[in-house]
């Protein structure tokens, strides 16, 4: 089966939305084993919109789109698969009267704007939205499918994975190859060292594939082997794996949905050791990612965001006079916080974050991007200054990934 | 001038990255009155890439490619552009060298599949990248552009605004109408409530055209017409922007940039009160919203991640019996712990969040999505309950936007 997207709104080419729809969609599709080799965003417009879907529906299996489904005149979907599959539109009674008694219980007019959310293609199966008032299209034409869903994520993946998933799972063959893939997650080294140790595999690959991407202070290596069933494709990825392995060590931290801060969780449980964290550019993003880990309440005790210099002295314990003679940013003070986080609530390790993330605050000696992370613990000490580039935001995220791969290389050693 | 986009890249399609580019590159073009009808992502196959080309360049005058730019076999753009052109490639001898030289200076060997990223259309011009390794593509073709930029966000908008935004400034004529776009934002209030408020705005629109959507927690109506220059546009936004402000009040919150941490920043600043948090289940996402905002140093003094109880009780000074009595997740713990962050660092304002944002640890009368947000002042403090739906990151970051509006609620009352 052969499927793509379509995903109808201004918003998304306007670039007001970001497409996550697609990234979400895409990861569902590939795990299902079909394949997907177009994606196209079109705005609220009728004729341009049909003229997409029409040649969607020319070259694809499945048509499967987003967005366009709402009451407003803006939303094109419902007319765009009538046009497309020439089917009439008709007002669907049972669908405009759960409409109907859904905005009642929620004490909302039932206009005729909501109820043309109620309109569907003759002979499509209206999906129903639990989340939401428009309810997704599903029409079989011509032995190909289009199903529309709902834009806002929430009522997308729900429907999605209760409704479209199990719908075309039916559809495709009993046995038929799969893609699988396998992701190794690489931390602590920079991406032209990584390409450099893997070349000549990536020069070589046939089956399985290897890609090697960036990701903000992290490089992945994705392996992917059409196949019947899983362990077929471990038994060609295992070797594969073992020999990148070998060439970059403990570098390769993980794989798939492994991440830096689950990997350090399940060492931290396993050593039964506590962490606590100090952060002062971050602003509170490493304590986001650490806990964005289900279960980890159960070794992460604190993280202090100390923004003001107050609250570094009054919550930390830094000593004024290092503020004072090295400055907020300096590997002092990152020390100082570490070493605070883990006194105040007796953790094992602590880990302290201090840097200008921009877009003022810079000078020569310390231009913005300029990041100190210290780790402090019972038997010893280490800090790191980091030279960053790029926007606030990436500055950001790119000294967590850095301070985590600096933690997990201080439990390695 | 009509652009499109085409991106290139399986990772993509597969949904292992996430297409940031494309919102990027649609706020750029926008902004620049260039319109854009078509989005398309394409794998990294020759053919497939190939065909969605050649079609963007019969329909568009800009055709603007992501990725497929680096060394390895995979990387197709060049030799697409060379084919729906009909140029021959070759290896262009400065860009040769330029690339020779940047990788011994990083202490890398100069492969032949490095120097694959010196390949170049005749007749195009090569975009220098100062933060990678492969160039950028720029090519003018009978009348048409097609211009090709790196994948790596960071690169791509460096190389958009120092390189690509001039040349398509030049070709842009004088005096041309522009695509000008105020978003009024709106908060605290369910989005079917916002859109029954404006539904005859809307159903009457014509020019400003008016389009609402929701984001995680607020909702945006965004106003957009086609002018000669931003004063002609504001003329038109105002009187329609003054009619909505009339009909949601205070739940709008803000425009354009304006974020709910920056408004409530600037109140903070104009009244001179400070704000400290403590946080649970957020885990770090509400400082990390609130230090977003350049400057919150000035009046934002503390985030105290405490996501164990040990944590609540030390650093914040939760009483022991009220944790016991009540359980972590409950309203007099949220208020403590309010409380606490206030005291802890002497703020103005104190605002404690804890919840459950699962997958674990609901119960029946607590159910994951239970969320209780405090706030504590010197003569008073509030609290709400929320029941929230989603995945984790969704209870997270919805949290995170409803304890901010509360907190514009109480700073506004």
């Amino acid at each position: 089966m052969r499927a793509e997207l379509v995903c109808v709104g201004t918003e998304l080419l306007l670039g007001e939305t970001l497409n996550t729809n697609a990234q979400y969609l895409g990861q569902r599709l590939a795990h299902l084993g079909i394949d997907i080799y177009h994606q196209t965003v079109v705005g609220d417009n009728l004729q341009r919109a049909c003229e997409v879907t029409a040649r969607a529906l020319e070259r694809s299996d499945l048509v499967l789109m987003t967005g366009g489904l709402g009451p407003t005149m803006d939303d094109v979907t419902r007319e765009v698969i009538a046009a497309v599959t020439g089917r009439a539109l008709r007002r669907d009674p049972e669908v405009a009267g759960a409409l109907a008694a859904q905005l009642k219980a929620r004490g909302l007019r039932v206009s005729e704007t909501q109820l043309r959310q109620a309109l569907l293609p003759e002979g499509a199966e209206a999906l129903p939205n639990p989340f939401g008032t428009a309810p997704g299209i599903w029409v079989e034409h011509e032995g190909r499918v289009i199903c529309a869903l709902p834009g806002p994520p929430t009522e997308l993946r729900e429907m999605f994975e209760s409704q479209v998933e199990p719908r075309l799972r039916r559809r495709l063959p009993p046995g038929a190859p799969v893609l699988y893939r396998r992701i190794l997650k690489v931390c602590g080294l920079p991406e032209a060292e990584v390409e450099d140790r893997v070349a000549d595999l990536i020069a070589g690959q046939t089956d399985p594939t290897i890609a090697p991407y960036a990701r903000s202070g992290e490089i992945h290596l994705r392996l992917a082997t059409k196949a019947p069933d899983p362990e077929t494709a471990a038994a060609r990825f295992d070797p594969l794996e073992e020999e990148i392995r070998r060439r970059l060590g403990h570098h390769l931290f993980g794989r798939d949905d492994d991440t830096l801060a689950g990997v350090i969780g399940r060492i931290l449980v396993e050593r039964g050791l506590t962490l606590a964290a100090a952060e002062s550019c971050t602003g509170g993003l490493l304590g986001a990612r650490i806990t964005d880990v289900p279960g980890s309440s159960a070794y992460f005790l604190l993280s202090a965001v100390t923004y003001s210099n107050e609250a570094k002295v009054r919550v930390l314990g830094v000593p004024r006079p290092v503020l004072e003679r090295h400055g907020a940013v300096s590997e002092p003070v990152a020390l100082a916080m570490a070493e605070g986080a883990r006194r105040v609530v007796g953790a094992d390790i602590g880990i302290g974050i201090t840097g200008i993330a921009g877009p003022g605050g810079g000078t020569p000696a310390k231009p913005v991007g300029t990041v100190y992370v210290g780790l402090s613990w019972q038997h010893g000490q280490r800090c790191r200054r980091l030279n960053l580039r790029g926007s606030r935001a990436d500055i950001r995220n790119r000294t967590v990934t850095y301070a985590l791969a600096l933690l997990l290389e201080m439990l390695q050693s």
